[in-house]
């Protein structure tokens, strides 16, 4: 696993960071903490896998006077991504004196000119209260746009660092844009900051957003409660978001702990069969009256796939949610058994609102450490966080795969735990 | 207008009430505040239609100490229904020494004893922390039942005073509950009191769980504003509650401004032709880049009518949001205009979630009133306000027809000059 | 009690709002809703007093294209200070095509050139988001300005509507403020928008901001609460505002009942004594081992009182919390039994939050009403709300006094229902 | 710096939990990320430091069915009590099938015969909506008692696991009470869970509640800045808990990055002189007429200072915040220029409310990770966090010091970077 973090070159002029504290190249953070496994490694003379530790270094790359940087947000809407602009363009004029700031509107499409989305100037007082707004003040879109016309637009507009928000399509967009100016051999870097509302990204142990997120989510659980508890039979179905991943799904009914079924992607279940969801909600409806069941929307595709891409080349998703509430009617019709079932797919409202105190603070964290990235010359990268520290992790790694749940680990056996869920298939 | 209020009988009983200030039964509150029609009457030598103003009285009809109430929850949920069983019960005990309070499972269903479900005992104990919590501890349900079997259990049970919390359906049950009971002569208050999301209840200007509910439903609307911003030509459309009248969605749209056409079952629109919904949407993305459209459920019937009633004898409502939803994407199609849609369905989301503080203290007023008018025998009336003033309306006017927005009044005229919105049918 | 409004001079010019309907200048509200009185009045041959209702009207005074507006924002902070002026600008700006309006800095201050304070421009741009803030953008001050700096101010930068956002010491100079243009014959109108947090202005029977107050202080209660349960003997003691009228005390006691005792201007009680607080609270904590006091600033001035007035020339209080603070330890501390107080005093966090919808909603009512009465050519008059309607009220009028609860009224009466608190003074 | 976990015996019993993973006794979490301080401690031959990793084990050492455990909470409030004792509650019950449970009302205090405290009884059903509550429902107290009389109340009571939610005092008690226990040779076993709003437990790198209070006092340093905009020269200076180490004060100025002096325990600062506070403060004032400070209440203790003990024998602290407000007040007079000053205390506020999602899943984790071991015999030690990892550390370790913000890594650079704010001091 290389985990070499790619340079423009050497950084060569005196950070004018005032603060006297700065992080040496030389500081890694273990990636794994398990202490029988690093005693393995130093053992067999291996080295155990380190990630750069973040932070601010004694020397810079740029000279921070005429140095022009801009910021594009793409993808899905997360909260957090005003936070991480706003500490963005604080921490660039503030502690760096970068006073020349672009924002890029909707995503990569506002580096494309027939799209004709002119950029903005961001400025200390132009972001000083949106923190406070949901959504991103730039804008973002999906899919790829043609990679030789964005670093065209980054060299004929003169930007230095680009400051990429934005999830696993932008980050491979990310590799080839780097790929291109390589090429080129133009002096720009370009630093990744992971948005992804699932939380999948992988060597970040936490995404922004996130955290506000499972917030949201685990008060529309608690609402599809207050629902079930209130008429007879009664049954919330929620579906949250999760495409490969249950984080989200997981942890928000840990919050109460008023699911009775969890359901994501990671853990396969039977709808039909004794095992199956069915048999197992009718039993609970008998014995209690009331249920409540979450699900991640990647979770079940088996039964509800629809097959192709979308515009950001994501498998495009069966509507798991809309299947099980069908199911879950026909089964108790069936039975001739009365329900009363309230489906409930809260995710625009989890993704448009602004950000916790808690995420805000992890925003700053991680835009200071992406300019800091930035201004030495590192490239190709994303600022993540792992094991309570913030690293600089290459961005050809991340985009090898996915963060998912170990069904093997505390978040899952923590839910299995909490909502008494038996397993949803015969065992093996 | 006969707003005579029926008796149980004589009130001959000193209030076990400590505090001094009574009402006396022949305070009133005139139903027309404006001057001139109040002049016109008096000049006419008609008496001005009035309420009997609501409160304690010094003298009660029930003998409290032995006296046994009843609460039940019937039709959806709202915002409030714990609150005002807290302030029932706590009213019941602590003002008038009460000490026997059923809660009764599940709407009507709980009088009927083929459904099985046990009466619940009340006291300041058990209900003490449940204002926390949405939704309603007693459950709820929908639809008539046996009203002979009702006023059977109510009598076996020596239940003397039912607190019906319910709408419409509920208080029409009411009506015919009161006839039987008169019919038996049996000494049985029924007191109602008005519950209904979409504020549309005669004669009573404000019902709780409104003020909640437009809360809520505001910020969804701003959701759907970051998400119309967030994304090239980007569209929020919001279905908000609202069978037959437009107040939540009119009253949140006012909030922050952010909707752009708000359409309510009150006010007809067309969706094709040069002054239709579309082509006016179509204006506004092409010149704004982004739109805001919040719909109430009752309206635009005319396009998606289905037919039919449902349990409760409310007709069957065609879905308004999902055919918007269709309509525009394929408007959009057909002009060759990527848009950016986003629909939002809230409304499980906001009926369950607990009383803001303001409700909160209304809900207490409302029990509070519906005790002293229980106490005092009152019967087959409900607990209202009207010109800032609680008063008491027989059911037997409340349930002739529904409140609606007035176009030619200051909530629908305030709503059309925050939003700017067009007539969206050619004027006559 | 004269109800008439004071205008400019006839407006002549048609209105250039596109909305069909206006309010005609002959429609009134009553001012009492009691059938009785109003018929005594009729019987008597007098006219019953009414207000004129608000709205826009067929004509208006200014020639809208070439007009200048300001607004100003004095005393202490309140929320919906900002949604006021962000209704103030939508509304002229889209409804009316007022472009040229001032924002005034810091108060009256702003007027007068020494302070330095510049205007500010206000566009549509420039207040779209600041609902989302506390405060006011304009910052405020408190203490009058010379009278005549003002109207030179006024006059020199061409003026000709002034939205003045204030309470009592406001409405004292917009009344000097129009005698001074008057005596000039200048044609400019000054408009009054109440700003009390206390809701104390007389003839409105709801001030923006109170809802919003209202639901904090009720949670710092509920904290009081929670407080005085997680010790042995607890006691949480909450001061709340009120100089003159309890009603955010008794409203928020409203909220969970969780108040034990509720201490207002106006209603005295005695603190030593057989009847008074301290043997009261004694008796409460040795029944029930916690207790919740809620006292509002202007409480039990005759225990506290220091004298003097302060730049506003309102009477300097004595801190009423404090004392009894005091009061209660040494009481328990007499008595040999260990309590737990906890004192809290929370104003700067309830007058500085963003505004409820629900505020947000009414302070939208409320501007839009003072640019139509400005617009019409109305001067030295409020925008009040009585009977549900909004009416417009002669500054003169509400200068004369201050609302205050009213002790036989339903407030008041909730309040000891729902506390169950004694009469904290020996019976007359 | 030993890490080993106290025992009361081999655990021979299979572990009555479902789900198949166990976590192992040889699992155990680095102390030390940091890649070349582990690299140096092998090659130096020393094994590196390591907690044991939390988790269920597949050997208990208590027969489930036959078991009586107790919680009991004690110090000060902190959000997050009730969901550690529901969830202790339901994972005893539902996990392991403990169905003695008791509830030790108002500390150790609990314990002791005198104060005639009885014990409670908790179950699923008395503990199911606790967590929308702040506070404790058990009730805490301060200060030591008597540790023979407590073992005593174990004994008698035949109470075999105590789980003690606590912080440092507490702690030590803990340490008392497990040597008593093992002198008596009973086989008792007291898991304790770090309760400390401050943040301060050594080697818990997190504490339940902290989220929470961080979030309300990032909102209360707004209101702060809303007051400190509002009125010419504007200060808002916020007091928040801490007495030796600044997390909540640091942490929450991140969060919007109104604070521009943060003053804290760990970072001494001058008042006076030319890079004193005041000098600072003044230029601040002079150049952008607002400001806002936030200080923590142990820092500026050397010029605040007033000696002795409270009852839990914790240093008695001067009030910082009222010395600063005077100063300020003081110094701005001195130099005659009008300031406008609010102070605010916010600390009961904070410490009330119910917990954060985010804290109420972390609450999940601790209270499942303390069940794990008690079960398991593991006594006088604590649940912690450690490498976003649970860890099991031993409490005679933990009560050797006190954790605090490290002036040279993140957390304080964060905020020196965010608020710009100077050394205050002359730099040595």
């Amino acid at each position: 696993m290389d985990t070499t973090i790619e340079f423009l070159g050497e950084p060569k002029i005196d950070s004018p960071l005032r603060m006297g504290q700065f992080v040496e190249n030389d500081e890694r953070i273990l990636f794994n903490v398990c202490a029988a496994g690093v005693a393995r490694d130093f053992a067999n003379g291996t080295e155990p896998v380190s990630f750069l530790k973040a932070g601010p270094r004694r020397k810079v790359f740029f000279d921070t006077s005429k140095l022009r940087c801009a910021i594009v947000t793409c993808g899905g809407l997360c909260p957090g991504l005003n936070n991480v602009i706003r500490s963005l363009v604080l921490t660039l004029h503030h502690s760096y004196g970068v006073t020349n700031i672009l924002g890029i509107k909707y995503g990569l499409q506002g580096f494309i000119p027939r799209y004709g989305h002119p950029f903005v100037e961001l400025t200390p007082e132009s972001v000083s209260e949106i923190n406070e707004l949901g959504g991103t003040i730039l804008g973002s879109s999906r899919g790829p746009q043609d990679m030789e016309a964005i670093v065209d637009a980054l060299v004929r507009s003169n930007i230095r660092i680009l400051f990429a928000i934005g999830g696993d399509g932008t980050f491979r967009a990310v590799s080839k844009m780097t790929e291109e100016i390589r090429n080129r051999r133009e002096n720009i870097s370009v630093v990744g900051i992971p948005k992804t509302i699932d939380n999948d990204i992988l060597y970040s142990s936490r995404s922004f957003g996130f955290n506000t997120a499972v917030g949201i989510a685990a008060e529309v659980i608690g609402s599809a409660h207050v629902e079930a508890l209130g008429a007879p039979n009664g049954i919330g179905l929620v579906k949250l978001m999760g495409r490969h991943s249950g984080f989200i799904a997981a942890s928000a009914a840990l919050d109460k702990r008023d699911a009775n079924f969890v359901l994501i992607p990671e853990s396969d279940f039977d709808i039909e069969g004794p095992h199956g969801l069915l048999q197992k909600l009718g039993e609970r409806i008998l014995d209690r009256r009331h249920a409540v069941i979450v699900v991640a929307e990647g979770a079940g595709q088996r039964y509800c796939a629809v097959g192709g891409t979308d515009e950001s080349g994501n498998v495009r998703l069966g509507d798991i949610g809309l299947y099980l509430k069908d199911q879950i009617q026909r089964y108790f019709e069936s039975k001739d058994l009365e329900i009363n079932l309230k489906y409930i797919d809260p995710s625009y409202l989890i993704r448009s609102v602004p950000a916790t105190p808690n995420d805000s603070v992890f925003c700053g964290f991680l835009a200071q450490n992406a300019v800091h990235a930035g201004m030495a010359g590192k490239t190709n990268m994303m600022v993540g966080t792992w094991n309570d520290e913030f690293v600089y992790v290459p961005i050809n790694l991340v985009v090898t795969g996915r963060k998912q749940v170990d069904l093997n680990d505390k978040l899952w056996r923590s839910v299995l735990e909490a909502t008494g869920q038996p397993p949803l298939k015969p065992e093996e």
